[in-house]
């Protein structure tokens, strides 16, 4: 397994323990962050970059890897998550540069592995 | 002067007391600030909107402003605010609701402005 | 009205108006908000004080001075608000010092008022 | 050795060579943030709490590790622990989830590590 | 009163209140913070300059103008201050901006004080 | 390979890789990043370590990595270090210690490394 493909095992599966644990206030936050990429006003290729950039500035980059899969998975481009990555950049600092780099290698990642499917 | 109006006096008056003391890297600083925000891959819409989700969930005031003010030029309406306003809220956490709350009200004052300018 | 009052007007007024704009997102997450604090596992008064440390290491003075006014509520002494914000001081480091004393104002103001109210 | 287990003599490794480098300012941090955790007008469940609670909304998953060691020791339960969590995920948002599933993790290795003890 | 005077009037009495509720930690916390600027094996000029851009790339205005006064006071010039604040920008990112333009303000203000003196 | 010479080679690896896909924004930051650390006002030693506190308040492991690097390659000493550190320490507060421990790591593992090269 890749490092996209062990992050993706691993959250599944802490997400079922953390099911598991059932609490209310937890499980109702997890259907609100869920909704919350739902198309409405805003289309969800809209809404998954606005998830990147706003993971990318937080710099957290099991949040970077989960929208990466999300933005691939609605057709943004390269192209598109690069300018959207550069945005965080620069509104961020040069403290996002690893978290950049970290978000370059995933989206390379995640397409080898969406060619690999076919 | 309403909220929005003192907000942009004192930036346009503070940025010209930036470019008076002339600090090379800074003023490039500026440029490329400036320049992530021009159309590319992704529309101005687009980006203004990656630029105000990012300023709520690092939670800088000024930064909402400024964004939302470019958000208003470019043409996007309340509801997609909104939606993008949710993301940043549901990223960013119950921390973010007072900048929630001026954001909602800096929206409110420039459609009051921009009507009065009619 | 001094600056906590203002705060309690500034507050509902402004939540009043978000609720206006009825976004479904939003209202759900203002009502997981509220839950969060209800007493559960926890009591409300272990959860307030919750509450208001990771307001004060996240640097947000509306958030203490709306946890400092619930801590009150639910009965905390200042000698154990002094120790949960010397928790917070210690990990949050001397950029919290500024937000440590909006907080020791806060609680005189409060304090004062809940008198005047007698 | 488990994920806890190595943080245990990582953690343990590092404070001795930080120490040995023999910093008095370094070194005073130390006993100030160890004597903020002493039981005092509030007791040390509480304070271990806080402690857990501000370490998670600043994502830190070394200090989240720590302090739920100590909460584990001083006799918190699981469904105390995941309300404190529920608090720490609704005050800062989504980006915490990577935190709170670490968190999660960790109290069933610890758990899992004190009856392996018995 | 300019907003540096007010600052430092606010400070001081805030910091008096504190030392009156008399927080055995907080008390030692507030030494632990002062003895980090004495001179040391860096002298008081680099100190309160590292001072100065931790507190703008953690984006507190109080503790941007405290340092600003120190800085003035250990004798750096302007031209030092803009290298310190611009290595604060990009390592911060546009979000920084704000508290560049509060920055460059406190400095025009803190030396036209300093002038107004003589 | 230890820690230290991993991180570099990873992070030429990426920067490569970033150079490629040629964004002009992203080289821009780049060139700018690099510029705000040459000898100008200020000179080198200063700025690098205006650049590793920053780093370590922010709380960037590789950032602190990249920093330190660059501080043992302008001749600043351990003790420089550390007394730039525990300013860092102070500011940041216990949040901070996990990132005192990998830099003090770090310095060890550059100087043995630079050692094992003559």
């Amino acid at each position: 397994m890749n490092r996209i493909e062990e992050f993706r095992e691993r959250r599944q599966r802490h997400n079922e323990r953390i099911l598991e644990i059932d609490h209310l206030g937890i499980k109702r936050f997890f259907r609100l962050d869920n909704a919350a990429y739902e198309p409405g006003a805003l289309d969800s290729k809209t809404k998954e970059m606005l998830g990147l950039v706003a993971s990318t500035v937080l710099r957290c980059n099991d949040c970077i890897d989960y929208h990466l899969d999300q933005c691939v998975e609605v057709g943004l481009t390269d192209d598109e998550l690069y300018d959207a990555l550069n945005v965080a950049l620069v509104v961020g600092g040069s403290i996002v540069i690893p978290h950049l780099r970290h978000a370059v290698e995933s989206i390379d990642l995640i397409r080898a592995g969406a060619d690999g499917d076919a």
